[in-house]
């Protein structure tokens, strides 16, 4: 593979100028790139250079971006939500079509990795997963997609799921995910159990939406971690949303501690009603954690964007962040700490990393997150993938 | 003054395409302008007109808007803010540059009134009403600006501000402000005694910062109320932000049915770290109510972007709206109900109002907030300000 180096650019935590160098899709020492070895150039021109962004909590197979605008038609309750999804999606362009809308959409923001969560259920059977296999291999080279077989509607409330759950492993999921064990399946230990015999039969990763708040999430807490301590999953468990660990309660730093021992990783959206987790505390532990955009203008809610330094700027404000290193710590949630948080360890602007990079116009990470300013250069794996740079020079 | 029409839009509650004609800076009927007159004539081209955005609490005074990006030096506490916020504007440009490059950029996001609390302080006197009040005098005819006289560093607690508060106002104020009578002034009493003796002597208006949060703001509002009754100064007597309200205590709906009783208005800026006030109740007491910035990118915080489009949405956002009648309320107190709360009435899209528009693409107001398109075209008063087309077209 060609060499990529783009010159004249400022590297979070380098003073001046610098260049960064790719081959074969990964970062290089300084000088491996040469104009006259055929290799391409790019002038950074100065602009700040920022790791791919990573999207840690997704639903493509939702989503009606790109659409014409459509009025919610769903009721209050979460359970009204899941059932107008449902409703709502038989009438919808194929699920491969509006997915790969939206990754186009990650992609000129700058959008390295995504993990989305596939509603798999007995009425849609493994077709949104088909969908999103097919939308991620039509974006193969240009977008990494980790996909969660997601029992949307419930599994032991939903006859034939756990089957279905099995089958999308083989289709081409590589997390089998959970939903509030107790407060919609409402048989927390079967539901447990099952996710997690699938998880170590297929020896793939867990990824639970945990609703449930206060004592009853974290009791529920504990039972998983508890499972993954059983089966040594260890590095392999993720919990989504996690509201039960958002409260304040006196116990949820005994919780944290446990998490970060079973190397527990945790996915947020940066919500708008439940408080924020406590971020600082989970990054002094060590825990794995992600940042992520959950529905995108979908039949749930009108909200998201595909955009992670929004999405960066929406947690900021959220934990009312104001000094530059906190501003900075939600757009490495967004980067390479989410990464790492979803397995991918090789993330970030060093080299032996996958060269993934976005640049853009800002003084400083801090200034990228508060002005989400225009992506200028989109790199994906070495090869430039999308920016305004891409559309206006070439 | 000509006329001007814009034709080929489409104006929320009427269905189809339609023309807005203004004629002597306010909405006319329909066929005043042509151009055989030499009026002005525009193509809507389809896109959707909005009535002109409404700030009801900005401090523009404070800004460091356009100027490069200044790393946050503040304390954690309100004290520690309010101080650094002195410190550093000692440093800075002129008032009057900085609000008026502020006041530039609510232009460009279609926004026809607001109004911004000045500090008023024994270390900076009146520099920084002057300063606005020479801003203001530069946009004339693009932008309305009310000042509000504000003793950010209290009143009590700082001797000699009254004096200042009173020259204010002979200074270009229109409103007198206060800040938390209790827990930043700790004289409660006499605060809001001075602050409505000041009123009542010029005529003009009272808008209070309460951030007193719980039964402490909630007896201070009963103070507010009791003096408003009492010089009847119903209708001309705001409080920002009102904590004390977002709490959901079951006292406050008795509170809420004074305020509406007695005329005083309500601003909030939809923060992120309070709960949301509780909108559909002050819709439906009819409570006036705008909403409004806050600090843009100043000494107290990096946040807020003179767009109150982006504002409605983050409103809606906090609230957690999904559907459509719900969104547009946000837009709508942040425009035609913010301006009629802050005395305006003639604001909205119709015939006699004053001719103030922005033109988006979109198909209905809830796009609009969630998607917050360029502005295609802004109006002030009948005459073109800003927006895309004027930038492309002309």
């Amino acid at each position: 593979m060609a060499s990529l180096a783009v010159n004249n650019v400022r590297v979070p935590g380098h003073g001046g100028l610098t260049s960064l160098t790719m081959h074969d899709g990964r970062f290089a020492d300084a000088g491996a790139a040469s104009s006259a070895h055929g290799d391409v150039i790019i002038d950074g021109g100065g602009l700040l250079a920022l790791p791919g962004l990573v999207d840690g909590h997704a639903h493509i197979d939702k989503t009606l971006w790109g659409l014409p605008w459509r009025s919610n038609s769903a009721g209050p309750r979460l359970a009204d939500r899941i059932a107008n999804g449902v409703t709502v999606r038989a009438g919808l362009p194929p699920v491969a079509d509006r997915a790969a809308t939206l990754l186009d959409a990650y992609v000129a923001n700058g959008t390295s990795l995504i993990r989305t969560h596939v509603d798999v259920d007995p009425d849609g059977g493994l077709s949104a997963v088909e969908g999103v296999v097919e939308a991620a291999r039509r974006f193969a080279g240009r977008i990494d997609v980790q996909i969660v077989a997601f029992p949307q509607c419930g599994m032991v409330v939903a006859p034939g799921t756990a089957a279905l759950l099995d089958a999308a492993i083989r289709a081409g999921a590589t997390v089998v995910g959970g939903i509030d064990p107790a407060g919609i399946d409402n048989d927390p230990i079967t539901h447990l159990d099952t996710i997690f015999a699938i998880a170590d039969r297929h020896g793939c990763g867990v990824d639970l939406h945990l609703h449930d708040a206060g004592s009853l999430g974290r009791w529920e807490m504990g039972l998983i971690i508890e499972r993954t301590r059983v089966l040594g999953m260890q590095g392999r468990v993720t919990v989504s949303h996690a509201f039960c660990l958002c409260d304040g309660d006196p116990r949820i730093d005994a919780l944290l501690e446990q998490l970060a021992e079973c190397r527990i990783g945790l996915a947020t959206v940066a919500p708008n009603t439940v408080d924020p987790l406590p971020l600082e505390r989970i990054v002094e532990l060590g825990i794995g954690l992600c940042l992520g955009q959950d529905g995108i203008r979908d039949p749930w809610s009108p909200w998201g964007d595909a955009d992670m330094l929004a999405r960066a700027r929406q947690m900021a404000w959220r934990s009312d962040y104001r000094h530059d290193h906190d501003i900075e710590r939600c757009l490495e949630i967004a980067s390479t700490r989410g990464a790492a948080a979803l397995g991918v360890a090789d993330h970030g602007l060093t080299v032996g990393c996958r060269a993934d990079l976005v640049l853009v116009d800002a003084a400083n990470p801090a200034e990228a997150v508060v002005s989400c300013p225009p992506r200028a250069l989109v790199v994906k794996a070495g090869a430039v993938v999308g920016g305004t740079w891409a559309s206006t020079n070439h």
